[in-house]
């Protein structure tokens, strides 16, 4: 799976291309350390096990975080351990829980995660669309008392890798603001869409806000501004502070009214449909259990046609063939600047994080008693790197 | 049906919400005049009959364009009549023909449009989605060798009525660019979702592009100027003039990349999965058949939860009480603009038209040997309307 996932952080400049890494890559940043892709991995797993999370989960919990980082979506990975360890210690996440199917028919299916991690729901109803879309075509599986899962172009990815198509949407806390309002009625809910032809690979994961949560802890740990237009502060006027942004997140929905609609319907389904919370509803800190709402789609090409994959390679070959507005710019494909990414920690041979962040995982290290994060080269890197 | 669908020309203010009508309400306009609504579905009843369509199915097609106006979605009105009858003389779009199922299963249908006219897929694939969801909790429809069907809302309310979730999503000719590119790659794909609670409905109409090619061939036709960001002309430069914008439509996706990232999606789904034409594979012109292709979703809440109603109101209410910005602002609903517009045409009694379109089908009326459309005052009304 260590392959086209996406990160939010770039989605700017998804399809504008570029042959150099946007501003904001961490290697250009002068508090940023390398640490090993199997150090972030063995460091999660001993966080998760040190908190009770049996030895069998903690791998697949590991691999989802670090498979973020790995595409650049920093947002959604180690970034989120410490959220993952507060919620499994104060009980709103359950160590031992595992989801349930409370009905289902031949195409759907309707799943109580049981406030399992997000991530252990996650897998388990993507495997079972994917299971059901294999029999009826389609495969609908929506969830409740799920908890954050972090990356959603991981599930939907789980079936693109077996042929299908994946959708998987979530919904979230309240973070964003209907156009012409003040406070945040709905959250900056996520939509991924993953299909693997053979030669490309579509890969969208998107926040319906112009930038999520992610990018705004992203930049503060960076230390950087951020743009207008990306979220307000408490008195809802736009903010270029990211600290202020994150006091009470209220963020700009992508192109306005239509990125807050399409976040209704988000959570009309996620939330509304399945049972879980939704809009304001959803606890905003982590005072009470987050009982989320999910829906994974899968959806097998072999029902409608046998030529999907040379069509789906036809219309991203079409998408590529765009004349750009600049000679210099090449147009890419969702999921391409992630592809870019892995190629550069390749590169590297680990994961670049920000000093801020390792910091703040010492502390937890220390906390729980596990080895702190390991270093690539044993020490932080700084202007020098 | 004439309750409750959305005017794509007005998105723009649907959640923003004034007691006053928006600025480019056509009774504030001094070149227009009132039809009565049954005058107009005559008039389109009139026409499709002249050009050979059975009498058993020019009800359907006049009811979902004057809908369309009734609802303020002037673009898909009757404004899209000519285009049908020169569809349809052109042989693009067959006159009696009916659409077939390809392959099915319990809850999906693989549906070939065999050219009807899009109203006449539309219907019948929302039909079947609706069927199948009542067996299998969803319905899942995807149509080839469709056409253009007007307002996507009116087949995802067929679906709303009978108490479950409507999901609709159409391709259409390219006529979208890529962020940081000067050619349309991609139509701008709508997308509809409706759901009927007890107190509110939720109705959703949206393209992918700020504004669409109706909202641009309504202000060419009230005689605008269009804000800069919707469309550019033949240089892939921003425009404010709608008859450079319709030259080679060239708009702007809704929320940058996201919007553009949304429109492939719902190629990928309603082309490429359909054996439908996708992308640069749609011819922008009418010299060959369209060839469209559409979804089509229906989800029965029964199978999920007992008391999605409940739910779905009180979702709706608290997206109501959001904090305005500007204490004079109300909040609202997608679809609640359009209702306020159905409210207004029924005090007017009529419709009202710029004199522009009525003059194009006075002249359709003579080439088509039909009687021209009877003005509700018998004559143009102007200023003093």
């Amino acid at each position: 799976m260590l392959a086209l996932l996406r990160p939010s952080s770039w989605l700017g400049s998804c399809l504008r291309g570029s042959c150099h890494l946007p501003s904001d890559f961490p290697q250009q940043r002068c508090d940023t350390s390398l640490v090993l892709v199997d150090e972030a991995r063995r460091f999660i797993q001993d966080c998760m096990m040190r908190v009770g999370v049996p030895a069998s989960k903690v791998r697949c919990i590991s691999e989802c975080l670090v498979v973020a980082d790995y595409r650049g979506n920093f947002g959604n990975g180690l970034n989120r351990l410490d959220f993952y360890l507060s919620d499994l210690q104060r009980g709103h996440a359950k160590i031992d829980a595992e989801p349930s199917i409370i009905s289902e028919t031949e195409a759907t299916a309707h799943v109580n995660g049981n406030s399992a991690l997000g991530i252990l729901v996650g897998n388990f109803c993507m495997d079972l669309a994917v299971k059901k879309a294999q029999n009826a075509g389609i495969g609908f599986v929506v969830a409740q008392h799920s908890h954050h899962f972090g990356m959603a172009s991981w599930y939907a990815f789980r079936a693109a890798v077996k042929g299908l198509a994946g959708m998987v949407m979530s919904n979230s806390p309240p973070t964003m603001m209907a156009p012409n309002t003040k406070s945040a009625s709905i959250g900056s809910n996520c939509l991924a869409f993953c299909v693997k032809g053979k030669d490309y690979h579509f890969v969208l994961d998107m926040a319906t806000s112009v930038r999520d949560i992610g990018a705004l802890e992203w930049a503060w740990a960076n230390d950087k501004y951020i743009p207008h237009g990306w979220a307000a502060d408490e008195g809802g006027h736009s903010t270029c502070f990211p600290n202020l942004a994150l006091r009470t997140p209220l963020l700009y929905p992508a192109g306005d009214h239509k990125g807050f609609c399409l976040s209704a319907v988000i959570d009309l389904l996620c939330g509304v449909l399945s049972g879980a919370q939704y809009a304001t509803r959803i606890p905003s800190d982590q005072c009470q259990p987050s009982n989320l709402g999910q829906v994974y789609i899968a959806l097998d090409p072999d029902f409608f046609l046998p030529d999907f994959m040379d069509r789906l390679d036809d219309f991203c070959g079409r998408i590529h063939d765009s004349e750009p507005a600049n000679d210099s710019e090449t147009i890419r494909l969702p999921g391409e600047l992630e592809r870019m990414h892995m190629s550069y920690i390749e590169d590297l041979r680990a994961l670049p994080y920000p000093n801020t962040i390792l910091e703040r995982y010492r502390d937890v290290a220390e906390r729980l008693y596990v080895k702190p994060i390991e270093l690539a080269f044993g020490r932080c890197q700084s202007k020098s790197f």
